[in-house]
């Protein structure tokens, strides 16, 4: 079983998402432990303080070492990988995902939309940012690793239905539809009616990767398409040139 | 002020969100109106199916037209963006949340794990993705997008507060510091001590450029140095030449 420790301002946030769906049933089946911490309960004076003013002036508040840290010590153990949620850090990945299943114990520190003394990041050992957006805290960003990667653990879902992740096997999904075969005047394609098997395989493949070489050409830049790939790709191209 | 709809199958899942944080204040202040809207709520069926299995056979289930599009029918109205959080978006983007700044009203829809039918592309706008992972839903992206653009609305937050973001100036922020002087034998830099706004300035700008140069190479790809930015990079590369 995976432990996921979470530190946090708001750990009212986490309700919804500890409570719904996949993560709900992947707690309940003992896949994995999620804990949200309340870094503030370790704030020492009475306005449980956990911010300042940065040195050398400037807008806004930064993060202090004490309330966090102290928070951190009490969770910490020596499996326990320290993740800080920053803008700073590694783009999260579907391979970061997957590496990071093979963790027994995540501990996510989420920071502060103004930002935290830079002397919190020698206790960490790294750093992801979910994208090159600003949020208002690391919140979000810590369920969309706890999610991407509590799926992926034996027993969360179907194992079988992570084939079919985009991304997986590097492309993007080719268009799924399900009843009716019409729906306000537009129609199913035929080929997935026909019950052909090997026609409806080579045509999702085909989907697949003209939507990638459309929407995303970066996922097929470093690609060893096989020959069946190879083909298809030149099929695309005619047609597009049409 | 700006209206954001947000269809989910999940809508326990934003209670933490909205009741938190800059969220809820900006809701309170009038800055935005944000409605979660459970589309199983328009299922024809008893057992209130929104999903059937897919048409040329296949792992999963796929999100049927009906109960969604009766739903979006009700939200719609002239002014609406309509957005499906999709792997196969756009990658969302800090340039993207300041342009959806400039909207009057977003419908966000969430997608279901395991895809949906074709055809609801039909009756959307834009499709977003927030990176290149998988998620149980659309309703974590849905919330980055909310957040990171209801962050931006006049009167949301502390305009000065902008002007820090890492991204906004397409550079990672300097490293921030807060009292003590000294924690556990780390010692914040004599500079942010000294009283010398331009040193400190200058010292923030050089940090800045650094960490990018280190951790973002590609954001500094089709940057326009200043001049002062150019004499700062040459200084920085013979310090990591040493």
């Amino acid at each position: 079983m995976m432990k996921i420790d979470i530190l946090s301002l708001f750990p009212e946030m986490f309700e919804g998402f500890l409570h719904t769906s996949i993560i709900k049933r992947a707690i309940e089946k003992g896949v994995v432990e999620i804990h949200v911490h309340d870094f503030r309960e370790f704030a020492h004076d009475r306005h449980k303080s956990v911010d300042d003013t940065p040195y050398g002036g400037g807008q806004g508040m930064v993060l202090m070492c004490q309330p966090l840290l102290d928070c951190l010590k009490t969770v910490v153990d020596k499996d326990a990988l320290v993740i800080l949620m920053s803008p700073q850090g590694q783009t999260f990945s579907q391979k970061m995902a997957v590496d990071l299943t093979n963790e027994k114990h995540l501990i996510i520190i989420c920071g502060h939309y103004e930002g935290f003394d830079e002397r919190i990041r020698d206790y960490v050992d790294m750093e992801i940012s979910i994208g090159d957006y600003v949020l208002t805290g690391g919140e979000l960003s810590s369920m969309v690793i706890t999610d991407a990667v509590t799926r992926l653990l034996h027993g969360a879902i179907r194992e079988a239905s992570h084939e079919d992740d985009s991304f997986s096997d590097g492309l993007l999904e080719y268009p799924q539809y399900t009843k009716p075969a019409e729906y306000d005047g537009a129609k199913v394609p035929e080929v997935l009616l026909s019950g052909h098997h090997e026609n409806i395989r080579k045509w999702r493949l085909k989907q697949s990767l003209k939507r990638t070489y459309l929407r995303r050409p970066d996922l097929l830049r470093d690609r060893a398409f096989t020959k069946e790939e190879a083909k298809l790709m030149e099929e695309i191209q005619a047609e597009l040139e049409k």
